[in-house]
């Protein structure tokens, strides 16, 4: 029951030799998406032994071509390894334009439907519903629309105690009965609580992306207790001016974020290309939120279950 | 006076991990001109210590996704590098309209002009000239409308010998002129033909890219004498078949090719992704045309001066 994100590029806007633009692999429970695209994100997905096939959804927070350059590969790709799957692509207006003149000039003949579909960014709204997952919009302040996303697994399955089912001696139709939250009715009329049969397994897990934007205490209060907190931090804590005329966050503006959301673990990116290390960076995210990590290519942050 | 080709990339449509798609910068002089834009070439730029900023001219042969998704964000990156200078980009239609969509949604700002020349990729055709050198289209067979390039040094600057200098004494004037061509009438009224005065410090070289391609006779003809051939061979010699229906080329269909235009040096490229060493396609090659030599990455072809 994985639950693990894979950094493939956490550059910003200006290209460096080591650093590729904005692009992450959220896997839950083996469902993989693709949260923004910058240019080369193809290349890194096939580098992280992530197969571009097994992407189910995209999801791209911004019209920025730093955050959305390489999905016009990427579906190209697609189609030449054969894809048959339909793709949905999550994208502010008007991407659907740039979608559509991509498909008229290169892809005429794509073997798999793509379909986008609008994100308003004003809002929180749930983009994406199945039995495992939920994927809400999150209001971000950037300098054009924005939005980010905040990944939420679902209440896993009850599991029947053993050592219950072996105490009260439970029939197949009982355990079907707990599993499925209800109280146990015995043939002698006596009620078994729900609670006395079954555990939830582990605490349902979130993961939530941030970029780009300002400090924003509504985003940062929509993803209240998610266990692991992407926020960008462009810039080092120094440059708050800069941050703020470009729609950019610092480290600190992101620890900020951090703490008002109650996150377990924040994860800082989408560093400026001045900086040529991130210790510095992360140390300044540090000294107000000590669980602060650098986002780095090809890294893997697993969220663990808990009980 | 340099003229080198620096290989960006060479691989086909599909990515690999190590292979960049197509793109290459002719130096000649110190005059950067990329040709083709594969997705990452800015990036290639960087790695291989080349400035983007230096780019003078780009020329894309065809608008397959594998030759041309790159320009998009190299456009955007000049922009953020602050170029002032206008960037011209040869190009088959209709690629003015790709790059007018690119600029309404990403780039409405640019500090630099960008202009599109349209390629009839049905002729031979001069597409620029300079004191330096001049480039001219070449007619290729594919699926797309698509020329290859010639890159032609002009004739250098005559050489005055300095020993017939202190022989006849020449006064600058007479050096001057000499330079240009003439003959030296001297004030005696006797006449130095030129050609005992100077020579050509070194024959001119040339250059020509041709991707994609079927073998194509015609092409082969208008790069007569080039010094050195880059020839895609997505194909081995047993794909044959393949490669016609494809409007690709195999090894043989290179070498055919440099035998054909009298080529000094063949280099091949724009390998299908199913090899995965290019020693057995360089041999193939050589069995027919012995200085066939492999494109790499970061590899950079040096066209030496001949007296």
């Amino acid at each position: 029951m994985s639950f693990t994100v894979t950094i493939l590029g956490c550059a910003s806007a200006k290209p460096t030799i080591d650093r590729h633009p904005s692009g992450q692999v959220v896997n839950i429970h083996e469902q993989h998406y693709l949260v923004d695209a910058g240019e080369g994100t193809q290349q890194q997905l096939i580098r992280f032994g992530i197969n571009p096939l097994k992407i189910r959804e995209v999801f791209l927070s911004h019209l920025h071509g730093d955050h959305c350059f390489g999905i016009f590969p990427l579906l190209s790709t697609l189609g030449l390894y054969g894809r048959r799957t339909p793709l949905r692509i999550h994208a502010p207006a008007p991407f659907g334009e740039l979608l559509a003149v991509h498909l008229k000039y290169f892809d005429t003949a794509l073997p798999y439907p793509v379909e986008w579909v609008e994100t308003d960014t004003t809002k929180h709204r749930l983009l994406l519903e199945n039995r495992t997952i939920e994927v809400w919009s999150i209001p971000l302040r950037h300098r054009v629309p924005c939005a980010g996303f905040l990944f939420r697994e679902k209440e896993p399955p009850l599991n029947v105690d053993k050592f219950k089912i072996a105490k009260y001696g439970l029939s197949i139709a009982e355990i079907t009965a707990a599993k499925r939250g209800e109280a146990v009715v015995r043939e002698d009329g006596e009620t078994i609580p729900n609670a006395e049969l079954t555990y939830r397994p582990y605490a349902p897990r979130s993961y939530a992306y941030l970029s780009d934007t300002n400090f924003s205490a509504r985003a940062a209060t929509l993803c209240r207790g998610v266990d692991l907190l992407y926020h960008e931090a462009t810039y080092a804590a120094a440059e708050q001016r800069s941050a703020r005329d470009r729609g950019h966050a610092t480290t600190l503006d992101a620890a900020r974020a951090a703490l008002k959301a109650e996150a377990k673990r924040l994860v800082i990116g989408h560093y400026s290309s001045r900086y040529k290390s991130v210790e510095p960076l992360v140390a300044e995210a540090r000294s107000l939120f000590a669980e602060s990590y650098p986002a780095r290519e090809g890294e893997i942050f697993t969220i663990e279950k808990q009980r």
